[in-house]
């Protein structure tokens, strides 16, 4: 029996961008040892108070279904965050919890799109964006960017994709680039969405992870309010990964539809993880500053071990757990880089190939593992570099 | 701005079947004593000992990113526990755990269809059943059975509905009847699915409260397990409803599209909850026979305070938490019954209207409150309905 179209070709290449992952893994489970910088995921787990307040929650009877549109204590407790975070007014009937963010960006395109629909997404992009829009029925079109804006989307190449298409998904702070959009890049997403009646989903999820400038929500500009759907997320921000809780903001009237939705999809989140998050939220921006620190010891870790290097340049990292390291000069494609760099060193770093085709020669490095493991995974990582040939990059999977 | 077309139109009436649970729940929370017999949730918590090993599963780390077709462990128990039901086989690959048997049947509706396919389910209906489908861009079909066939789909139903179809949607045991489909119906049921290459999507989230007679999972019927896609949960049979955990068993190669798309949809399902189902489902059929016995109890206690009646006439209950009581004898739609139950005596039952037309003129029980309440409760509720006069039903609101 043949599954739907749409599942099918829900990769059309067969290829989910984590091969190199994979590959590792296996390498690892052979008995080999690997440098795991590949996933987003802390290297910390869940901090034990926030598990205290989930076993108290499931112990005094959190354990029947929640309401769908989630708690109204936690919808408000988002709302009242965002609110700070942003200065755009903000209410309890703006917010939508969800499953985690990935159902968070599902649900927003299930919410503007319909079958058949164009939905923009900005190369280099987080590996499920395509896929995301696809099994919701949506054409996936890539807004291409490249090094020479720091991967942001140019007005030129907004106002080219725009036309026809439904909605626009972009993501500030950026993985894999380590990057975020200024205000001129948002001013010029703002004004394609208003001139084309986009629906902008703005997956915000690394909001906290900031080392330079500021996070601008994209929400926050003139008439965006009204057409942008947020996504946020308890993993990143609260080393939450696991717990499979985020939230959608956007106007009123779609908030309700999609808590409709929810009802038909995922009948909502656990009590118990969402009084873990409501515990997690009420401890305010000191959780998330401790929970995002190891982070920003590594980056300036890493620039230590990268200065001088001739065959990398690191991307000026603003934000994220990722940095963005151009290998071109090696000569060397991302996953070729990858793919040698786990022979020869038993490092395993994402190929910048598994995040669309803008990103090809870089390959994106996870700070995810302990300061002094890290410096040394770098220094390593540097040195073999520097054995790589230079020339001039010619053979770039572009596929 | 506008949402997309599916999603304003998931609920054509803008009803969800469910305005009678709120107006119960409205008096509830004005002061006013209401006996809840309406939704589908025990009236136990999930036991404290599943508690436990949930929360020794977060402690011991299992708060991160856990693979998102679910824990190996996890998906091999439930193979195991659905061979041993059925007699079929099934192994790790026809396994996967999703969070909750609505996001199952939501995901079985994406794997199947593609937007703008027929796809059929049976009414009555358990209520989120068609804006499921039309989330998955499917265009929704009801097979009207009647109280004549117990509210089986007959032979002739099924023939009628089936060309041209992709998916067909049933649930045995049944909510909101309390029938089982016998033999006779299920292989009236795979040859319509075998004639018409459809793939039928079984719910079975009912199969621990079985009362009388045996469940037949129509995928142990020869030909159906490679087209046939079960929806289980640990909701009902383990008193986990808030959870969120369940599965979706079928063939491999769909289960393993399934896998991908959950890596687009949801992202999988919290470690420590999967920890905890699959301590549950460990306990074997001891723990799930314990957690069904009250409806057991409850059921006999309604036969007794039922008996003799003249306006009410309860259908045979076979299984499920719920009893069907057809009021036609006394001239009132099921609407317009549980609307004067809940203002006159203070008992909230659910109208056979929220669950499709074929169930007008009926009610919905849900024996959810301990014995003695609810056998005082059915007592009120059967002396109410001799107070109504009897008459032809002519008023059923069958819209």
């Amino acid at each position: 029996m043949k599954a739907s179209a749409r599942l099918s070709t829900l990769l059309p290449d067969g290829n989910d961008g984590w091969d190199l992952y994979r590959k590792a893994l296996a390498r690892q489970n052979a008995g080999m040892p690997v440098t795991m910088l590949t996933i987003g995921e802390h290297d910390i787990g869940t901090a034990p108070a926030i598990l205290d307040a989930m076993d108290a929650a499931a112990r005094r009877g959190l354990t029947g279904y929640a309401p769908v549109p989630g708690q109204n204590t936690l919808r408000a407790r988002v709302a009242e965050r965002i609110e700070r975070m942003t200065g755009t007014a903000t209410a309890e009937e703006n917010v939508l919890i969800v499953p985690g963010g990935q159902a968070g960006l599902f649900a927003s395109h299930i919410a503007t799109l319909d079958p058949g629909d164009t939905a923009l997404f900005v190369d280099p992009y987080y590996a499920t964006y395509p896929g995301t829009i696809r099994g919701a029925g949506g054409l996936p079109r890539a807004i291409v960017t490249g090094p020479e804006t720091r991967f942001c989307p140019s007005r030129d190449a907004l106002a080219e994709a725009a036309p026809g298409a439904r909605t626009l998904l972009i993501n500030t702070p950026n993985n894999p680039t380590g990057q975020i959009y200024d205000r001129v890049t948002l001013e010029g997403i703002a004004e394609a969405c208003i001139a084309h009646d986009l629906w902008l989903i703005s997956d915000e999820v690394y909001e906290t992870q900031v080392w330079k400038g500021a996070h601008l929500s994209p929400r926050a500009l003139p008439g965006m309010a009204e057409r942008t759907l947020v996504v946020g997320s308890m993993s990143k921000s609260h080393a939450m990964t696991g717990s499979r809780i985020g939230w959608v903001v956007g106007p009123a009237e779609i908030i309700a539809h999609m808590a409709d939705l929810a009802t038909h999809t995922t009948y909502g989140v656990p009590g118990f993880v969402q009084a873990a998050a409501l515990w997690a939220l009420q401890q305010g921006p000191d959780l998330e500053a401790e929970v995002s620190a190891p982070f920003r010891r590594r980056r300036a870790l890493a620039e230590q071990a990268l200065a001088g290097n001739n065959r990398i340049r690191a991307l000026p990292s603003d934000a994220t757990m990722y940095l963005m390291l151009d290998i071109r000069p090696t000569g060397l494609s991302g996953s070729a880089f990858a793919e040698a760099l786990l022979e020869a060193e038993g490092i395993a770093v994402m190929p910048g190939e598994s995040f669309g085709h803008a990103a090809a020669g870089h390959v994106r490095v996870a700070m995810t593992i302990e300061d002094e493991a890290f410096a040394e995974a770098l220094a390593r990582l540097a040195r073999f570099a520097e054995t790589c040939p230079s020339g001039t990059p010619t053979n770039y999977e572009e596929t």
